[in-house]
């Protein structure tokens, strides 16, 4: 018996020895209830005088907040205690004292809450959201992996933009400009001719001074692509995606729910995911009032009027071509949009994933590339691809926070990043 | 009955489907071979002017080597086929023809291939060596998980060093200067304070101009930390971690093998690892004539004699404190030395983790700081830790490439990395 989760589900009269922090503690002269706090959750321990030795007693009498204890006792059941169970002390030693100015306390701004981020990761809540988010990648990965995906992880380091320049990072390397990925799709698309279905989970960088609460500067991407597929095997797969990571997430993660008091709504993602096309898109927007001309940006107020139209995450498909990255394939039927589709999660969460079938041809690419004013030299080796044995082939990125925002209903994205990169917090 | 790999498994006379590229052809007038590759192997298709419809032959003449292809056709178990089975074909269809200068040809320079990682990463050896990859990032996500640690995903855009300020790479953020992490330590120490054991799997960036066979510029490195830990506990969590990873490759990667004509040598990692401390090494150092005063760097010609001495991963442990970063704690019974340790992989392959006792004591910690000139102010976050409740602890890193190397034999670690990052190599 060695975490305090096992102690709730242990009998009463049972001897344990934990070790933790200090969470909380309340005197009553010779009665102490410290709450204490280990990995997997909180429990109180009363320290009678009466029952521990004297130099237990005085080492939990001086244990500040946030120091760290050893504690033996005896498992007790008592309605009076939160989750009906106590340790009753019988030994209290100090390993670590805490000094007294803890900066995390009730009532502080958030802008102490991170400036002081590796000390707020102790707090229960924040301890369950990261627990949760480590469930959710190790979802991620049981279902990439029982359908056959390999994991290839690609460079950081990168010489061309993916989703424009204009939000790219520059670094110096050994004197050479280089930038950080904002996706790793183009290692991707080259790794499709061998190993055909690969996924990746990264970092990936926008140098974007949006303030918003679903933007990060540095953010965990998961990427897929699929050589073969179509418009439909790539919606099907990001659904199904979608759905395994929520029920999974749900099933691992019992107790840091119940330690959020968040219940994850697995029905939103039963059934089929709806879809519209932009031009149904902008039919919604009108009749909200918006004047959506064609060609308009869906933009986070935009996206909010459109999800709040379903109980379900929905894919809106079919962008212009001109809102879109050079590589997207028009449609054959309608060679102005795109063979392209981002999915809203709903409750005005927006854009969790961004997806598209990939241009195949070659001639195509290079007068898409010159088209938006880019430069093929730049993009030499992504043209190779076509050249020789192209394939054809779709893929698609998730923002790991955003749909960790969306099922925990967290207010902002950097609530779900150990230490969250904004356009002005780069520290801790 | 869709890939290649399937169809080494089924019997004669079974019909079947396969995608995927032209590896290898020859032409015997009415009869070709085509070697047709796929990411589970590699077969050989008889294409019989006899059998196949004229359109199907003539497709079949024309794909050039490279192109992608469909084939459909009945198993033949033939002893004069590579691996004893091949496809009678009955229709064949070029999905996309490739052009005839495919530049990884036999005998080109390996400056050739790099220059071409896009195209080179379709030789089935390095499809291989990217699938055994794919497969330790599993072993080593499935060991944590089972022991009950949580993975955290740090950032890679921070304001100090873990390793010494000379290897960073330096990122403009927004007209401000920060770096690309050389180690996710510091996070992880932050955050054992609510997880208690935490890992994490992403990239590390050092700029080194190292032009050895073991250095990237960017790699990818298994970190972990544990509260409570002590140096025992340290080493065996380590020891237990890389003989699980091996046997576990090797179970996973039969046919990876195969194709690379390697065995892993599972005996390599069997039994205790042994350990000799840093005096001890010099010792051995001495016996080969190699002039090795005490607080002589280990660097790889040394790491190469030691690690000769021993069939398995031998631990080198209790560096002298100048050799080694501030954090690591002294050794109580000679404070000169540090309770730390690499894992030095045997046959010369040399480090493959680093590890360490971290100081846990704030006066210590800070003091350590200052003697190495460093700024206390700079870590103040750091500091921080040791301020509320500190703990004993410990953690590692370990290198991805370097592993794979030694147990695949690879000559340099880029063999490793799907797109290696060397001083002189940014792309593709």
């Amino acid at each position: 018996m060695r975490n305090v989760s096992e102690v709730f589900d242990a009998g009463e009269g049972v001897e344990v020895e934990l070790r933790g922090w200090v969470w909380r503690k309340r005197s009553h002269g010779r009665l102490l209830f410290i709450d204490l706090r280990d990995s997997t959750g909180v429990i109180q321990v009363a320290v009678n005088a009466g029952r521990v030795g004297p130099e237990s007693f005085e080492e939990a009498s001086k244990a500040s907040r946030e120091s760290s204890v050893l504690v033996r006792g005896i498992i007790a059941h008592d309605p009076r205690a939160p989750g009906g169970v106590e340790v009753r002390c019988t030994y209290f030693k100090t390993i670590g004292q805490s000094l007294d100015d803890f900066p995390i306390r009730k009532g502080v701004t958030s802008r102490v809450l991170y400036d002081n981020r590796h000390l707020y990761l102790r707090s229960p809540r924040v301890t369950a959201v990261m627990r949760i988010r480590s469930n959710l990648i190790w979802a991620v990965h049981e279902f990439f992996r029982s359908r056959g995906f390999v994991e290839i992880d690609c460079p950081t380091l990168v010489t061309a933009a993916v989703e424009g320049g204009a939000t790219l990072f520059e670094v110096n390397y050994f004197g050479k400009k280089v930038y950080l990925t904002q996706s790793v799709q183009f290692y991707q698309e080259a790794a499709i001719y061998s190993l055909e279905r690969v996924y990746s989970i990264q970092p990936s960088f926008r140098a974007e001074k949006s303030r918003t609460t679903r933007h990060l500067t540095e953010f965990w991407h998961v990427e897929a692509e699929m050589a073969y597929a179509g418009f439909e095997d790539l919606l099907k797969t990001i659904e199904e995606l979608v759905r395994y990571i929520v029920i999974r997430v749900d099933e691992l993660s019992k107790k840091e729910l119940r330690t959020l008091g968040r219940r994850i709504r697995t029905e939103e993602v039963e059934g089929p995911f709806p879809r519209i096309t932009y031009a149904e898109a902008l039919d919604i927007l009108r009749r909200h009032g918006v004047d959506a001309e064609w060609g308009i940006d869906i933009g986070a107020d935009e996206e909010k009027i459109i999800s709040g139209e379903f109980e379900k995450p929905v894919f809106l498909t079919h962008f212009p071509k001109k809102l879109k990255a050079f590589y997207h394939k028009p449609d054959p039927s309608n060679r102005e949009v795109t063979l392209s589709a981002d999915l809203l999660a709903p409750r005005g969460n927006g854009e969790i994933v961004g997806s598209g079938v990939r241009i195949d041809d070659y001639e195509e690419l290079r007068s898409r590339i010159l088209e938006e004013g880019l430069r093929p030299e730049d993009y030499y080796w992504y043209l190779d691809l076509r050249k020789y044995g192209s394939v054809p082939h779709a893929g698609f990125g998730m923002g790991v926070e955003r749909v960790l925002k969306w099922i925990l209903d967290l207010p902002h994205v950097r609530m779900a990043a150990p230490f969250p990169r904004t356009p002005t917090r780069i520290q801790p």
